[in-house]
């Protein structure tokens, strides 16, 4: 039997044996073989397999588990659902049971009329196809949420439901970069769908440093230098990705980040791709502002600036991965450039339905009056404060380590520490064939069974060496693991200084 | 507000007012631009309008409703879902049901025990990101569907579980398509989703003719010409879709057919796409046989023969379209390929869990002697003998109209009638900028309010015109439609002739 190997590796030199083949690593697609997709990388790939090894006993290990922290999959660590969500969700599965007596004995009252109302919009149900832009009432409900969050009104007809924020982002690259030399600015640190996807549609990415001493802040010179130099190279920057709440850096951008950036971009004629997976996961002291209440805010010469605004059932207080449910907005867009990426979305015929409803659902949770709106505020709020409490747990133990620091993780899931290595370890990494991030990422990993990405995934400053971890796993074990991090690390000084 | 306009009869030029717009129709990506999908037109747009004229009443027409036959999304017209598979999704949505004593007054036993073996597979369970693959367990079941089915081995590790079999689509033709020379040959008439991603990925398509008159099966030499004229012309053929069931025609392949076919793709050095969704969907006296058996009949010389299968939740008897489930399993594919494939998977994180437990469900149903076996077997055979009696229904009412013509309706869910045009009508059709089967169909919606779709959109051999309808409604709906099918073709002709 073949088995997949790892990507690790891999050269474009087709495997001895492999000659017969149609399709090989040489003759495929190249923009496949090139991008690269970190997340679920070298690092996971080989904590899977110590997973594997801790099932089957007899280890050595000083650890029973791998703690994945390589990604933000709340509810594989341990979140739970929120039930009232769920309730809905099964009900619209199930619909005879709206009309049964016993489904009050095991579901709330609200729940059942919220299906109810929810199986009203949908002729053939969840089974059916949807509108390719999803079901006209969720997109309404959807314009509504951003109409209350921005004091400004929001269209349904701009709005498209999609398979999680992912294949939103696809589709608008997609229509986006027309030839090998669009090129679109994105922040770095960046979440790499944003270079894996550039990478496959053949554009050009060009990164802007994100200001690492200043909480991971724009800098706007930085950012218009990069833009003159891809200009002067002949590229022709199109389009421009922010990432508010930053993943990974945890940042929070400032109103007047988020208003210079809109007038760059105005200025420049890049169009503005606004990531706000993390909108809800805001834990300090400044608040999210959504890009388009910054556009709005600038009055009506803004009125036609061109935004794309991303949103997920994924992230925030829900954590609903599994549900690939997710929106985005476009404002401003060319109502002919529409109408092609409505096409597009039709190809794949729409979204799924149960994602859908849950875009409906975590945009207008139970309201204070309503039968489960006390416990799905308490499942709710033990769900946010104890995000709260651990992205401050993970700052101050990182930060507590000796060269390591950590900007303040004022949102999103996400630490991402700097770790100054040693010579000898930058060394040892190059022996071996690895970036030096990842190196330590393995030895984190081996020694303590915590599961971290390198930055070089997600792009760093050249000399610069972080990790990105996730602060989602229950309080114990990340408590526990932060301890055993600092051991790690002492361990690691060691051996390399 | 802004309005998406219709793709229909849309230029490159952008429109006067857009200068001054980044993203316009002709900066954008032209591969969109130049990308056409049937399915969702120009007549199911008129269709949309004209049921919301219906809605408004005081109408004037002749029809209450509109007739959807445009699409096949059983659930959308009265097909009702089966209900052990909904009960399960239920139970694997609200986990904490399992454990309540109530939950047997709503749910079946053996639906209970299902979804606590389905959720025991996952971690996080339907909240969570899975395996980028797809959960193990399920791509598993999914290999012993196949394996009973066939009698041959299947690997998991070969199988992909994807939102629909258009994601599998997607990534296979992605990952197939390397430069602007390379050619994948589909059927003609064919399934849009092929053309429209062949464009989108800037290939080239080579259409083969399937042969009307002998039930819209394979000829060989026509293939083979097509092959040679492409490789004349300097394009890089590099694999051949097959629809079987087929998809417009509702034709079924004989071994005969698929093992000529298997043959030439080794001999000619091309993958092999099998497209077989409809596989359950088979009403007359040839069974359904796959591609994967036809090559393991072929013994070791095929081993290595590059095939990769399709499959779907969307249709068969489970119609569960808004689920997005489906799968693929890629057979003799390098696994350094198969590593790039996954890489592509994993930038989306995976496909969402109802989808894949559907997958699940729908693969292996209840058995005979579990609770559940004798309601979900009278459930699908209503499903399975109406679309049998449908199919034997629409067949002779197509026939039956002077000037139509109508294939055996073998399987699928579809009919594709050629209809003979008067030259008034061409002419009338392209006074109006239509083709003559988008004219035809245009008017059939008017009269009718059937909504089918044409011809052109699949392609279909010059000269000749035809068009999709599903015959998915009601029996009753249905019966009358194929009267008010008649009485517009007889006053089309006598307004044409």
């Amino acid at each position: 039997m073949q088995r997949i190997r790892s990507v690790k590796g891999q050269s474009r030199k087709a495997r001895p044996g492999a000659e017969s083949k149609v399709l090989r690593v040489d003759t495929m697609n190249q923009a496949v073989v090139r991008m690269q997709y970190a997340v679920r990388g070298l690092v996971p790939t080989t904590a899977e397999a110590i997973q594997e090894e801790l099932r089957k006993g007899a280890h050595g290990r000083s650890y029973d588990e791998v703690l994945f922290c390589n990604i933000g999959n709340p509810q594989s660590v341990g979140q739970k659902p929120l039930s009232y969500y769920r309730e809905v969700l099964a009900l619209a599965d199930c619909p005879w049971l709206l009309e049964k007596e016993e489904t009050l004995k095991l579901f709330s009252k609200d729940a059942i009329d919220r299906a109810r109302l929810l199986t009203s919009y949908m002729a053939g149900g969840t089974g059916a196809y949807s509108h390719s832009q999803g079901i006209l009432q969720i997109r309404q409900a959807v314009a509504e949420f951003i109409q209350a969050r921005d004091g400004y009104p929001s269209d349904p007809n701009d709005i498209f439901l999609t398979n999680g924020a992912s294949s939103a982002i696809q589709m608008v690259l997609t229509a986006l970069i027309a030839s090998r030399k669009d090129a679109i600015l994105i922040p770095i640190p960046q979440y790499p769908i944003y270079s894996a996807l550039i990478s496959l549609l053949r554009g050009q990415q060009i990164g802007y440093q994100l200001d690492e001493e200043a909480q991971w802040g724009l800098d706007m010179d930085e950012m218009k230098k990069q833009l003159d130099d891809a200009r002067q190279k002949g590229l022709n920057p199109r389009g421009l990705v922010v990432i508010n709440p930053g993943n990974p850096v945890g940042n929070v951008l400032s109103y007047d980040d988020l208003k210079s950036l809109v007038q760059f971009c105005k200025r420049e004629g890049l169009m503005l791709l606004a990531d706000e997976v993390y909108q809800e996961n805001v834990y300090g002291s400044r608040p999210f502002i959504s890009v388009k209440k910054v556009v709005r805010d600038l009055g009506p010469d803004y009125d036609d600036f061109e935004l794309v605004s991303f949103h997920s059932t994924s992230k925030g207080i829900t954590g609903e991965c599994g549900r690939r449910g997710g929106y985005m907005e476009m404002c401003g867009v060319d109502p002919d450039v529409m109408a092609h990426v409505l096409k597009l979305a039709s190809s794949q015929l729409c979204s799924n339905l149960n994602g859908q409803i849950m875009v409906d659902l975590c945009l207008h949770p139970p309201k204070p009056g309503e039968h489960s709106f006390a416990s799905w505020k308490e499942e709710r709020d033990k769900i946010f404060d104890g995000l709260k409490r651990k992205s401050k747990m993970v700052y101050d133990s990182l930060n507590a380590i000796e060269g390591v620091s950590c900007q303040p993780l004022e949102g999103a899931m996400y630490a991402f520490p700097k770790i100054e290595l040693p010579r000898k370890a930058i060394e040892a990494a190059e022996e071996k064939g690895y970036t030096p991030d990842t190196f330590y990422a393995l030895s984190l990993l081996d020694y303590t069974g915590i599961c971290a990405v390198p930055g070089s995934g997600f792009g760093q400053k050249d000399g610069t060496y972080h990790i990105r971890l996730t602060f989602l796993p229950d309080e114990d074990k990340l408590e526990k693991a932060m301890s055993t991090f600092a051991e790690h690390h002492k361990h690691f000084m060691q051996q390399y200084s």
